[in-house]
């Protein structure tokens, strides 16, 4: 009884549910369409976001429910790969993680920042133009990856590691531009508290959860309401991906962290193929969430289009040196790759831009800007991706 | 990056996250617990959302996000439970069928008005009254069902297919009451219309639907993006959903109809092996809603409590006797597990009584009164309906 649901809650639920159907369709007939030209399928889902969403036809808004099923999207997303991921594996490509992770974040912020002061921006500004630049958006380059089946690689591995180095990183550099934007002090020992609890959630899940699980593995199927180790995984996943979110990380740092956990009792029970529906039906989501947010009418002026073209190719090539640079213990092939992969910014400069429209230091235009930026460079890098890794 | 999501959406991607979990995390205890006691596990997740809801703990509120997902859940569960139904199984069925949802209609309808009037009603109250009594929540019983492996039982087809019928009626007879409440003068022909178009709905798609598909099982495997039938399904669900709540039926009573067509084709795919994950994962959300929805604190009264005790007395014997003599033509067994299945309420009652409250015919505490009997009678069939189906 829709009609009277609709009336009960004061919302729609009808109306949702056409929305998530059309938002499903759409994505999938991207991603088909994409498949048989040979393309990245993630590209013809963002494409797809942006064909229904406020830009073209205007059939769905990034409204609340749209929002949340895109971050349950993500989250499933990261989950898979963590389930793919093993502990040692990240061991073994540590160094190379840092080094990518930071110098991937140190030359985007760095020619961030000097561009806004190229455009007489104040301060505030243009340290927020430095932070849209910098977070990689792990979860476009971890699809891509996916679907070509090289998750397992070094390379594969390494864009990972840097991922969650880069999104500690940006992390505080929000925090510090978000205070110098709202006119505060900067207070660098709430900074550092920050930091240690991060770093401590982390090292703590990574490393405990792990061994713990890998000790005893039962703990994931005893309960009977699991007739399948399934749904304690996917508790798992949601709790950590809150309590990452509760610290201030990324909550697809958490569901990575507890895909990791939970792989180490993939001998005992094949959970990616119980947890493949999940990953098939949310994040189409995400990816034309991404899509739904592109304005491309505050786009239509030259303006905007060369401060657009100007953006994408500062955060496309200071990304792009700064990680293959940081990945120079790496075979060259595999610099490219890596390179490449830490590229696409998709939510989280959307999400910067954000914030920043919230702090009154990014305007109107400059908003669409950031988040044509995200887009563009997260339609950019998986084609090359996808040719880099099958040439 | 959660505390920015949060920052750039204006609502708080972090929390909803949070009640996720927690949401999720109660119902599969609530679950865990009733295996263990031997009790229906639904129970236990009903409970377990009283217990974190507005009336116990207040750990989450029953709102926006919370309903959509227990909307899905509900229409996956149903989706789950046309995926074992055959059409053909319905139609050997169809005319108890046909009785057990009249006269499950009937009687509780009756009942509701005349005892309206016995309280000193006037007419638009008591007849709301009568319609909250009305509807069967198929869900509920169809959890039951599944739990004890007879859904390909004769009764739990009558079941079913009463249900469909209980929800057209429903359906009428609550446009009805809507149009008494806002004053207006009843417009029977836009009625007829609407009937017809909802048979016209689901004749439609319960035989061509189940035709096409049995005739071209490829259709649903054809696209690429489905390395599985899955998500070709999961979309007509939706789609099928959607359309049946734009029609004014209930949401589920598309997903129903999608699942047996879907059905048709489970001989080239054991596609239930692959909902199953969405089937563990949305509808824990749709029982812990109904939990939620109760208020507690609107019946510490004497007066309400009576009130609560006479209606749920009411509710039951008239749905339990109307469905039961429908059913005369089954084994005095099956009567009385067809007559058991029928007597949830569960959300239809809830939410016919949101629309009274939203009407103006249904006050404060008899909006309390009705949602408390509609959670009252999902509670106290599973138990009764476990036993008989195990005797």
């Amino acid at each position: 009884m829709p009609l009277p649901i609709a009336a009960a809650s004061g919302g729609d639920l009808a109306a949702v549910l056409l929305d998530l159907f059309v938002i499903l369709l759409a994505a999938k007939l991207g991603d088909e369409l994409f498949k048989r030209i040979g393309q990245p399928a993630i590209v013809g889902e963002i494409l797809a976001g942006v064909i229904i969403g406020p830009s073209v036809l205007g059939l769905v808004e990034p409204d609340t429910v749209f929002e949340v099923f895109a971050e349950l999207g993500v989250v499933f997303l990261l989950f898979w790969v963590g389930l793919e991921t093993r502990l040692s594996d990240m061991r073994a490509v540590g160094s190379s993680a840092a080094l990518v992770g930071g110098l991937g974040v140190v030359l985007p912020f760095g020619g961030g920042i000097a561009l806004g002061f190229a455009l007489g921006d104040g301060s505030a500004e243009a340290i927020f133009l430095g932070v849209a630049l910098v977070a990689t958006s792990v979860g476009i380059t971890s699809a891509v990856l996916i679907e070509l089946g090289v998750l397992q690689s070094r390379a594969a591995r390494t864009i990972l590691g840097a991922a969650v180095i880069d999104d500690v990183l940006a992390m505080l550099l929000l925090a510090v531009a978000t205070g110098l934007a709202d006119g505060g002090s900067l207070d660098v020992g709430s900074l550092l508290v920050v930091l240690a609890i991060s770093i401590a959630f982390i090292a703590f899940f990574a490393i405990g959860g792990t061994r713990l699980l890998a000790s005893r593995p039962r703990l994931l199927h005893a309960p009977r309401f699991s007739e399948s180790p399934l749904m304690p995984a996917v508790i798992l996943c949601l709790g950590l991906a809150a309590f990452s979110a509760a610290v201030g990380l990324a909550a697809i740092i958490g569901a990575f962290l507890a895909g990791m956990i939970v792989a180490e009792t993939k001998e005992q029970h094949p959970i990616e193929e119980e947890v493949a529906p999940l990953y098939a039906f949310f994040p189409p989501f995400f990816f034309a969430f991404i899509g739904a947010e592109l304005d491309l009418g505050a786009l239509a002026d030259g303006g905007a289009l060369a401060l657009l073209a100007g953006l994408t190719a500062l955060a496309v090539a200071t990304k792009y040196v700064g990680a293959r640079l940081g990945a120079r213990s790496l075979e060259p092939r595999e610099r490219h790759v890596v390179a490449l992969g830490m590229v696409p910014r998709g939510e989280v400069g959307i999400i910067v831009a954000g914030i920043g429209a919230t702090a009154g230091v990014v305007t109107g235009e400059r908003f669409a800007v950031i988040v044509a930026m995200s887009v563009a460079t997260t339609l950019i890098a998986p084609p090359l991706l996808r040719r880099a890794l099958r040439s």
